[in-house]
C-alpha cells in the first residue's frame, strides 16, 4: 500500500472568528471568512499501527511529548468513535513555513490531520463533513479544507457549522505577511476570545457589526472590488482588536513593530499602492494586496523589516492528497 | 489697578470624555472624572482695551494669528453677551510645561481664560458657573476649575453640565507623564470623537460601561483604594481606545513607543510597583502611581525614554487668581 499524506494550507481571516458559543464542539459566535494562502502549509500522514498501545506523533520529524500527543489522540478519537476502529496510529506531520515564522497555525495543522485521519480510518468524508471534523480540532481549521475565499458558516448546531467555498481567488490578490515576532504568544487565542466574550461591553456591537461586514465583503468579492474587500478587512480586524481592549482586564496582542507595520501600510496606500492590514491574536501584521504589487510592497517594508520577516503569499488551494 | 492673572492646572481624565451630544454648547455623552496635575498649567490675564477694535491675543509673548484670536474672541463673546460690555480685550496667556511636551492642553488654557475673563468683565461667577463657561471653550476645561479629583457631570442640559470636586487628592497619588511624541496630532480629538460617536458599533457599550466605571472609581477614591482606582483607570482608557478601533475608518492614536511605554508599566507592576497607564487622543502615556514611587518609576522608564520625555506630576490645585 502506498502511504498517502494530506496537505492543507493555512488561511487568514478577513472577517474574524473571535468567540465560541460552545467550547466543547467549537461553535463560533459569528460566521467568518478567510483567504487560504499558498505560502504556509502542513503535510500529515496517519497510518494505523496495529499492536501499538497509543498514538505516536512526530512533528517535523521529532517525537512529540505526551501532552502534545494526547491532543492529537483526542482528535483521532472522533474518527475511531465514528468507525469503531480503535487502532492507534503513527502520525507524521510537517509544517512548511518559509522561516520559523510562528505562523504554523493550528488551521493548516488540524485540517491536514483531519484529512489524513479520514484516509487512515476510511471514513470517506466529503469536504463539508471533513470541515466539521476539522472544526473540532480548531475553529479556523474548518476553512483550510478549501482554497481561495472561504466562509465558515456559524450554523445553528454542531451539524451545520462548517466552511463553504466562496470564490477561488483566481484574480490579482495576495498577502505580504510581516513576521513582527515569531515567539509563542503569551495569551492563547482560546483564552483571549473567552475573556473577550465574557467581559467586553463591545461584544454585542461586534457581533452585529461583523455580520454586516460579512454580507458586504461577500458582495465585494463577487464583484472583485479589491478596495472594498481591503477596507472591510482592515475595519473588521481593527474592530476585533477593539473588542479585546474592551475586555477586563484589557487585552492587546500589539507590539511596537505592529504599529510600525500598520503605519507603513497606510503610507504605502497614501503613495497610491492599494493595500490593507489585518492582525490576529498575535503581533504579526498581514497585508492584503494585489499580488502584482507584492514585490513592491515587500521592498518598501524591507526598509524597516528584515527580508526574512516578510513573506509573500498567493491564494492557496484546497486540501489535497499526495502520494508519499 | 493691579492687574490680575489667573492660573489653571491641566487635568488628565481617569474616566474618559469621548463624545459630544451637543457640539454647539458642548454637552458630553457621558460623565467623566479626572485628576488635576500640578506640573502643567496656564496663566492668563485679560484686560479691557477701550478704544481697540478687536481682541489682541498674546500666547507665550507672541502675538497670535487672526484665526487663533477669533477662537478666543468667540469665547469672550459669551462674557460680553452676559454683561453687555462690548469692549475688546488684550489677552496675555502663558503655558507652563516642563518641556515642549505638546501637553499644553486646551483644558488649562480655556479654564484660565474663563477665569481671567470673569475678572475682566466683572461677572463674579462662582466656580460652578465658571465651569459651565469653561465648558463652552473646551469640554475638559470644565474640570480644570477644581483641584484633585474632579467629576464633570454630563447633566441634562447646558444649565447643569458642569464639574464638581470629588476629593482633594491629598494622599499619595500622582502621575508620570511619558511624552512619546510632542508633535500636534494628525486627527484632533474633536474630529476623532465625532467619528467614533457616529460610526463605532461599540459606542452604546462604551456609554453603559463608562457609567459603571464612574460609580466604581468614585467609591474607590472615597476609600482611597489605589489599586482599584488604577485598574479602573487603565480599563476605562483602553475601552475608549477600543471604541476608536471600532470607528469606520478605524482610528488609533498609538505609536510604537506608546506600546513600549505600556509594556514597561506592566513590567513595573509585575515587579511589585503598583502603577497603571492611561492614554488620551494622542500617543503620550500617563502613568498613574503612588507619588512616592514616581522617582523609581521615572528611573526605570529612563532606560528607554529620554529623561526630558518623563515628567512627574502631583495633584494640582483649583484655579487661582494671582496678582501680577
Amino acid at each position: 500500500m502506498i502511504e498517502k499524506k494530506v496537505r492543507a494550507y493555512t488561511n487568514i481571516a478577513l472577517i474574524k472568528y473571535w468567540g465560541k458559543r460552545n467550547e466543547e464542539v467549537i461553535l463560533p459566535t459569528s460566521s467568518s471568512l478567510s483567504l487560504t494562502l499558498d505560502a504556509f502549509y502542513t503535510e500529515t500522514a496517519v497510518s494505523l499501527a496495529t499492536g501499538a498501545e497509543k498514538d505516536i506523533f512526530y512533528l517535523n520529524n521529532t517525537l512529540q511529548s505526551v501532552a502534545a500527543t494526547e491532543k492529537v489522540s483526542r482528535f483521532l478519537n472522533l474518527f475511531r468513535e465514528a468507525t469503531g476502529i480503535q487502532t492507534p496510529s503513527v502520525i507524521r506531520s510537517t509544517n512548511y513555513v518559509p522561516t520559523s515564522a510562528g505562523l504554523a497555525s493550528s488551521a493548516s495543522g488540524m485540517a491536514a490531520l483531519a484529512g489524513a485521519a479520514n484516509l487512515a480510518y476510511g471514513l470517506n468524508l466529503d469536504p463539508k463533513e471533513l470541515s466539521k471534523y476539522a472544526r473540532r480540532g480548531s475553529g479556523s481549521a474548518t476553512r483550510s479544507i478549501y482554497g481561495g475565499f472561504v466562509e465558515w458558516q456559524m450554523g445553528t448546531s454542531a451539524d451545520d457549522s462548517y466552511a463553504v467555498p466562496i470564490d477561488d481567488a483566481n484574480w490579482d490578490i495576495g498577502m505580504v505577511v510581516i513576521v513582527v515576532n515569531s515567539q509563542r504568544k503569551a495569551i492563547s487565542s482560546r483564552i483571549g476570545m473567552k475573556n473577550t466574550v465574557e467581559t467586553s461591553p463591545f461584544y454585542a456591537g461586534w457581533l452585529e457589526s461583523t455580520a454586516k461586514d460579512l454580507v458586504e465583503i461577500k458582495e465585494a468579492i463577487r464583484t472583485r472590488d479589491f478596495q472594498k474587500v481591503g477596507e472591510i478587512t482592515e475595519s473588521n480586524g481593527m474592530k476585533m482588536h477593539g473588542t479585546m481592549l474592551g475586555a477586563n482586564p484589557p487585552l492587546s496582542y500589539w507590539e511596537p513593530n505592529s504599529i510600525m507595520a500598520m503605519q507603513m501600510v497606510r503610507q504605502l496606500r497614501n503613495e497610491g499602492i492599494p493595500c490593507y492590514f489585518t492582525m490576529d491574536a498575535g503581533p504579526n501584521v498581514k497585508v492584503l494586496c494585489r499580488l502584482s504589487d507584492s514585490d513592491k510592497i515587500k521592498t518598501k517594508l524591507a526598509e524597516i523589516f528584515d527580508p526574512e520577516q516578510l513573506i509573500i503569499a498567493g491564494p492557496g488551494q484546497a486540501l489535497q492528497v499526495i502520494a508519499e
